[in-house]
């Protein structure tokens, strides 16, 4: 019997898994949470002691393995982590295969996440997709005619940088407007606190370009100027026991569902952002789908009515798509890297 | 020895050339403009007439078609074209195929421009491309790991309606800041003529966004409202003798060589449109190699200079790629339609 080894290094988790070739259920599986201040040495040894202890007594043909940050996929070697320190260009396929004995595969989340909705989630059968998670950070990953595709230096997918408001706020990119700087959990956050802070409320009034908000689901909704003055955020204050410190994306939806009028017009504006880039992509790459994945796209129905309206009124009306919710939630790169370790048995 | 027959229903003109396989020159080669508000019927006829000139006497094995608009690549229908009537649904493939009794490919421009530049021209040896024309449209084609991407509808490379400004001006697809209506001839032309007649002025002086033209290759230059009331626009006036009419995106180009300041910024601007889209697609593609070929793209240095930096400071610093011009000119297509057929043979 075929075995197959998946790592996910996810940043603040450390998952692995092992599974029978062909099965859809867990053999073996541990999952822990990095310590704080981790670094990339603290990370490996964590790792390795999860595989020994699901290691006893069987032994996997292959090692797949999802890595929250880019990778050189074709050697194998990591480049960073934005969230770990000491990752700079660790050959991490290398390590383990030299530790294990074994074949191993090695690419960065999305693009394995993207590979695991494909095998094994909501992107089955179809041949053409890209997978956006948004979280705290928003990233993707492609699969073209059926495999992966990761750009010519493994760079593609990063839907989080493209520019859609070139007028909007700075991104930690140094650029303005970009789709994580208005989708991401954490800059939704910011981006309600500073509102409620009446810090830079005036840039903030502008952030949703004026046609969309016309033809917003919250039509003829009041700017936000006016907003943060008179109407919205009591509930989110009340969420976070009026520390605005506490503020996560994750609240800010809670309170847009439960009707904060502040809540639901940065909600939208994440769905706006979101639908112009996934617009943008449809117009240029014409995938048959679209698989939306992490915590954000929890929302609700605000976010993703809003998101459909604007990624087809930015598509031209011959590009045809869909968006879909990710199946697999946080499971995706586990089972991606099982999906990424399968692909080395049929090459061999 | 086998022969080729390739065709390039252009829009405005019509060629069609005969080459050996495997040779870069033209056996027999003819072209005729279109007469004005021509129907497929007529271009049809025009082209029937081009072909049996150049068969007398010989047998190609395979005809490749590039066609000036949207076309299902996998049956060889014609979508419709916008600048002829009555192409909708026009079975193109087919007809040739009964006509001529060979087997034919047939494909949208960009497209096949796109395939001709990785043969023949710009992109030989570069396995991921992405091939943009900048003139009366902005469109693009697409070569991933050596083969085009069509998009699951035939649809992808649509870069000319990817939104880099959600504030700027109508677009004819209905959206605001498209690429194409800042960066194709046409809407260049207009930009320059509403400046100077004085219309919508204000809107004008909104257009390239601050940061940007602060960054600009223009730093320091006054913005567009100041302009086109103290300065700039004489050259341009003197270029059509005061008949803002006659002004067009290769005129725009010209006074901006020649120093007028108004034509320097408008130009600058579609540099700005187009260097944000491309900076964009390398973020979410990760090509090896941008190639841009039409008329816009012969404007000189501010163009490139401008396009080059803002592309560049929009990917991120790991996205690398080069820009290039174009290397086949107007015979992108045509040489495309021979790399076309070529696939038909290498098929069978």
């Amino acid at each position: 019997m075929t075995l197959i080894l998946a790592l996910d290094f996810g940043g603040t988790k450390l998952a692995a898994g092992i599974a029978h070739l062909g099965s859809r259920e867990w053999l073996r599986y541990e999952r822990r949470l990095s310590p704080a201040n981790v670094d990339a040495k603290t990370d490996l040894e964590i790792m390795r002691s999860l595989i020994y202890s699901l290691l006893q007594g069987i032994t996997p043909s292959v090692i797949g393995v999802s890595f929250g940050g880019p990778v050189d996929a074709t050697t194998g070697t990591v480049r960073l982590s934005h969230h770990v320190a000491g990752w700079e260009n660790i050959p991490l396929k290398e390590l383990l295969e030299a530790e294990f004995g074994i074949p191993a595969s090695v690419d960065n989340d999305a693009n394995v996440a993207a590979l695991g909705e494909y095998r094994f989630g909501a992107g089955q059968g179809c041949h053409s997709l890209f997978y956006i998670t948004v979280s705290t950070g928003v990233g993707g990953g492609w699969i073209l005619n059926g495999k992966p595709w990761r750009g010519t230096s493994g760079m593609a997918g990063e839907i989080g940088h493209m520019v859609v408001d070139p007028n909007g706020p700075v991104c930690l990119c140094g650029k303005r407007g970009c789709v994580e700087r208005l989708a991401s959990g954490p800059y939704m956050a910011q981006n309600v606190r500073e509102i409620l802070e009446n810090v830079d409320v005036q840039a903030a009034s502008r952030r949703v370009p004026q046609r969309h908000r016309q033809a917003s689901v919250l039509r003829g909704f009041p700017p936000l100027k006016q907003l943060a003055r008179h109407r919205g955020g009591e509930v989110l204050r009340g969420l976070v026991g009026d520390n605005l410190q506490l503020l996560t994306g994750q609240l800010v939806s809670q309170a847009a569902a439960d009707g904060d009028d502040l809540a639901k017009e940065v909600l939208y504006q994440a769905a706006w952002a979101l639908g112009v880039g996934i617009g943008n992509v449809a117009n240029l790459m014409n995938p048959q789908r679209f698989i939306l994945g992490g915590g954000v796209t929890k929302a609700g129905e605000i976010f993703w009515q809003g998101l459909r309206k604007v990624a087809r009124e930015t598509a031209l009306p011959e590009v045809t798509f869909e968006i879909v919710p990710a199946a697999l939630g946080d499971e995706a790169p586990l089972w991606g890297a099982v999906a990424l370790a399968e692909s080395l048995l049929t090459m061999k």
